[in-house]
């Protein structure tokens, strides 16, 4: 099962997957995600947005226990971050198989559609537009960086983009939500264990600043004559970093797009991502109103108009106690409970569904990296604490 | 003549050129080229490496006046910077034609391919290869952003890449080369002169910096464990002005690439591109090893690997004396005299062929942008310019 969604949009470059949503590699693995449904005779549907959902039991029966994660990815993510939820969950259901279990509520697992915003910008695209988190009108606007927008790109990949939007019918019939994710810090790796579960999700958000300058000639202007976008742009770099240290964040720009982006002319406009997330929403509002401040107090140095828009942010998430201690008694109560700064869709789901979430070890903490790995019988550990739990939820 | 050429690879939203060497672009400019030199019954050839070459007279008769520039932009470069030296030529042509003054030496206008180097990142590929400055072996290796190599692109343009390389004997036909070239900076807008000529062009080069980190996740690995390539890239950034301001030289961080580019990945690989400048070597250098040293300095904190590879460069050039006073002469004696930091044909020229520049003010000093502009009396004035000092060189 593992082996044939391996090479499944892998760059034969860097080793990373670029499984980018409604792609030929995200079509591919929707396929394969269908083929593993119905060679198991589980119930395949695909919702209004695209999710696709593999059903034992009746779907509209209610109270129904659902798992599963996503299949997108980062550019030259790694093989883990989505792709282990759904496959430990196709496993997890033969392991209750193999119990001879016998589900007394609807099991079902879910694929959500691109949860990474790799494509268009927005995470958990998928999740958010069941949840009512995100307006047909809003994603029909999201364009992807060679113009083609979701809707067409839905098309193109054999979807329809009509009829996407708030699914709470659906919702309304899951009991609970429980996605297994690799790890994607050292946490688990450095106390010891195999498998956590989450407490909550860090408030997180993306803000694009841009930096308009004025494009000259690099080998004759003088100095004191230029607009020089990067200048202003490599400070905001510096000054991100700092305001994370000081306020024990996170800060990270790791997107930049220059015009002309030519290496004899100094730029005209400089564009950064800035990726900021924080255990809480007032130290997260101080780093990065600190970032902010740095951009403009150097932009003004540099003769450069500064402006920053916020494109997405998440509020913090509190997973549900009840589930969440439910869950930690099925493992045997000695599961370490810890916080993260990913996101996920379990963290949208939560604001509807009761919702919790298992981590599987990442010994190296890498992620989003061709890097990332996770030692098989850690795995294996998630595989069969996914059972536990499924079971202790849904089985008699 | 200008209006013709005016609307060719300008982009309707930038108002910007794009035209790189052997794009469709650049093929509209060499027809235009083509029919000026047609409609004005001036003999058209092609040389080896590309170039194309406009003769009034006997092109095999030797001692040959030329004059002439390139049609090639930057990404969204100016109008001027280029053409208005090669329309110039043209309209110069016309002037001595009204003045029914008789050449007693071969005239010729010339357009040499690839001067901006914009496509495959160097800069004056047809001069060099004429000059033996390039070799053709080199040459080929060059490969556009998107993997196109300079002899696929010469043939999907029509030409034929067999025969680049050294041009000894056309050079040698060459009795003086003048290129007429809008200033770059604010020179002659200071002093309020219309025209000046060129003393030399300072030494310059391109270095390309590789910033070798480790992606991860934004969002969950904590500062003390990344390897964030983006850091010693905008601490680089920085060092590069302050450098450059030290040592009253050029510096400037214009081009980025970086992988994989996500919003929520940390870098694996920054690559950025130095133009650096100087009045002299030792500046040069001294600026160049400056920035190199804090690049690995700061490398070394951020656990970064730091490569520095020089892509060109192209020593001090000093115009000979002898033909820049016998020009100077020819415009009465009172022309304004100066450095420039930019590279052109004419520099490269200048190891095989005596060589002068003539510049023309430009009153914003701006450049390598749309915004690049000079006024019409100047033009024109550069136009009489060069009728005068082609008048004096080559006819009786």
């Amino acid at each position: 099962m593992w082996t044939e969604l391996l090479p499944i949009g892998r760059s034969s470059v860097s080793g990373g997957y670029r499984r980018h949503a409604w792609t030929g590699a995200d079509v591919d693995c929707r396929a394969w995600f269908e083929a593993q449904a119905r060679s198991r005779g589980l119930g395949f549907e695909v919702d209004r947005n695209g999710n696709q959902w593999a059903w034992l039991g009746d779907p509209t029966a209610g109270d129904a226990v659902v798992t599963g994660s996503h299949l997108d990815s980062v550019p030259d993510g790694g093989a883990f971050d989505g792709p282990l939820g759904v496959v430990s969950s196709f496993a997890a259901l033969d392991e209750l198989h193999a119990r001879k279990a016998q589900p007394t509520r609807p099991l079902a697992i879910v694929n959500f559609g691109d949860e990474e915003g790799a494509r268009f910008g927005l995470a958990c695209v998928g999740s958010r537009l069941a949840a009512g988190q995100l307006t047909p009108e809003k994603a029909r606007e999201l364009v992807d960086a060679d113009g083609v927008g979701l809707p067409q790109a839905m098309e193109n990949a054999g979807y329809d983009p009509g009829a996407i939007g708030p699914d709470p019918e659906r919702l309304a019939r899951i009991g609970a939500f429980v996605e297994l994710h690799v790890e994607q810090g050292r946490s688990l790796d450095l106390t010891g264990d195999a498998i956590g579960i989450a407490s909550s999700i860090w408030p997180h958000g993306r803000w694009r600043f841009d930096f308009h300058g004025e494009a000259n000639h690099a080998g004759t202007t003088r100095l004191e004559d230029r607009r020089d976008p990067m200048l202003s742009y490599a400070d905001t770099v510096l000054a991100a970093r700092r305001e994370a240290r000081l306020a024990g964040a996170l800060a990270t720009f790791g997107k930049v797009s220059v015009e002309p982006n030519g290496v004899n002319a100094i730029a005209s406009l400089v564009r950064g991502w800035l990726d900021s997330r924080a255990a809480d929403q007032e130290t997260l509002d101080r780093v990065v109103a600190g970032i902010e401040q740095a951009a403009y107090e150097r932009g003004a140095r540099d003769g450069i108009d500064v402006r920053v828009t916020r494109e997405s942010f998440t509020p913090v998430v509190e997973f549900e106690h009840a589930l969440r201690d439910e869950v930690a008694k099925l493992l045997g109560g000695v599961v370490p409970v810890l916080p993260t700064g990913a996101g996920h869709d379990a963290g949208i789901l939560s604001a509807s569904v009761p919702t919790a979430m298992l981590f599987v070890r990442n010994p190296t903490g890498v992620s989003h990296s061709p890097a990332e790995t996770a030692a098989e019988e850690d795995c294996l550990a998630g595989v069969t604490a996914l059972a536990d739990v499924l079971e202790g939820l849904a089985c008699s």
